[in-house]
């Protein structure tokens, strides 16, 4: 059993300021969302912790597939084309990080069906440019929010305290990766415009997440 | 005007093999090429040189997408993946060098119609596994091996030496790359299979490649 959600000190520091365990269940206002994850969700990874690690490899994956196809996409955005370049290498490092666990325990790297949560969130996205980049970023971004609080959580929670380590270790970069996605947005639409539609999206993020999903996943 | 190609002596090192002008120009063997740049192409360059680099730049981010749909597409094949992440890596390193030479020339990157090489050379893929597999893995290692031997060519025959150098500097990767990718082609089919399908479509590719195009670009 994992341990209930409680507020704590000092957990991180994000871009200089102090993330407390506080602002993350508040949760974090950096990460611009508007729940913090559930009992409900906590108890899912406890009970299918091989199932999760697996989509989790699966999500790092994506996450560098997603930031290799702002490059296709945005290429003559050298800001945009520089970002995503380091987010796909920290991506494709966390995939490997998590095939070496998955290894280490034995367990076989496999295919998994996706969560619901990214399709749905996709069918947020804008379909004219330039409003149709900024959601796009802004999306990628929540995604990396909701990842980054969920992994802040496993962080704590999990009694396994090689796996909390572990994924307390991608914090860091999953709220980095979030702000990086924010201020590339900026380049899209002005800062107004921009925090704005980050509040309409983290709205919807927050009830697709609510969701939840039949299998245990990363977003279920 | 450039230089027509010469024979000299020793030229680089690759896998412990000395990598001589002549072979290079007979052309190397270990890039399993079919035949050698021609003096067309090499006036073309001369003639294009900002415009080479600018295709040069979607060459090097396209290279990187190949190796990531190589790992979206066979993510079960660990040894895949870990080459390919690699790869993405240094192609994107590579994007953005050549991204950095162009602003130093006070030139803009841009958009470009891409020539007709690759997707010529894609038409030749067959359409079933494991087939597909070893086929994709080819086309993306002669693809390498061509620029591998064009790089050499303008290493030795540009007559800035700034650019010289900097083509020079990615032969070894390219070679490397084109060795990566025949290597794992011998994980979907035998070493036999896999070097007879490798000179049929260096045959192929030599067609191709001859054919040239009406716009200036690497693979022209």
């Amino acid at each position: 059993m994992i341990a209930p959600v409680e507020k704590k000190d000092a957990w991180a520091y994000i871009g200089g300021l102090p993330l407390t365990r506080a602002t993350l269940t508040d949760p974090a206002p950096m990460l611009h969302l508007k729940s913090t994850s559930s009992q409900r969700w906590l108890d899912q990874v406890h009970e299918n912790i091989v199932e999760i690690l697996i989509d989790h490899a699966h999500c790092e994956k994506k996450a560098a597939g997603t930031a290799m196809n702002f490059i296709f996409y945005y290429v003559e955005d050298e800001d945009l084309c520089r970002e995503m370049s380091e987010i796909v290498n920290e991506e494709l490092e966390h995939f490997h990080m998590v095939l070496d666990i998955l290894r280490q325990r034995g367990e076989k790297f496999r295919r998994l069906k996706p969560s619901s949560y990214g399709s749905r969130l996709h069918q947020l996205i804008r379909k004219q440019e330039p409003e149709r980049a900024v959601d796009r970023l802004l999306v990628a971004g929540l995604i990396e929010a909701r990842s980054c609080e969920r992994f802040g959580l496993l962080g704590e929670k999990l009694e396994d305290k090689e796996l909390a380590q572990f994924f307390g270790s991608l914090f860091e970069s999953e709220a980095r990766h979030h702000a990086t996605y924010v201020q590339l947005a900026k380049n899209y639409a002005n800062e107004e415009t921009v925090m704005q539609r980050l509040e309409e999206l983290a709205i919807q993020e927050a009830e697709i997440i609510a969701l939840g999903d039949e299998f245990p996943r990363v977003h279920s």
